[in-house]
């Protein structure tokens, strides 16, 4: 397992327009290889927005992270931070973590 | 509900060894007020560990974030980055992501 936590400067939409504008990316997410789940994060009052993601291996995780850092660009977001963690399962488990 | 990010430079233990080392530590978070839950991240290669947290609100998650970085000053670790976000429910569903 390899968790991904990316972040950038992002201007909306939010909420729920931005569910409806990102549905079918969210789709296609969901067939990525390797791709296990995403939590999508959002800040209007800082304007940053990003994710959280579980892969399978670390492999996968950063040609996931190589091909959205590209499709962002096309959006216009040129800075986009990724930090790759391996999870630490026992200390998870102890605090009910999704693991 | 109110994500935190969670990240430091972090020289070990890793792994199991953390996992002994910072079990009562581990157990003490789940009981602060509001947490919900913490994922527990690590990265040898870079030296760098930190957490996903799910809170029940925004000020249980300031209030932990301000007691856990003067804690970890403890811990010699000076710098703490800590970001907060939203999570987009129906974008997360679909990516299969624990909310």
């Amino acid at each position: 397992m390899k968790l991904v936590q990316m972040d950038f400067r992002y201007t909306g939409p939010f909420g729920q327009e931005m569910a409806e504008a990102m549905q079918e990316l969210a789709e296609s997410i969901s067939k990525e290889p390797g791709f296990l789940w995403k939590i999508w994060t959002e800040n209007k009052e800082n304007q940053e927005a990003g994710g959280i993601y579980m892969f399978a291996d670390e492999e996968s995780a950063k040609k996931y992270v190589a091909m959205h850092t590209a499709r962002l660009k096309q959006f216009g977001i040129e800075q986009v931070n990724a930090k790759y963690f391996d999870v630490n399962v026992p200390l998870s488990k102890i605090d009910n973590g999704p693991v």
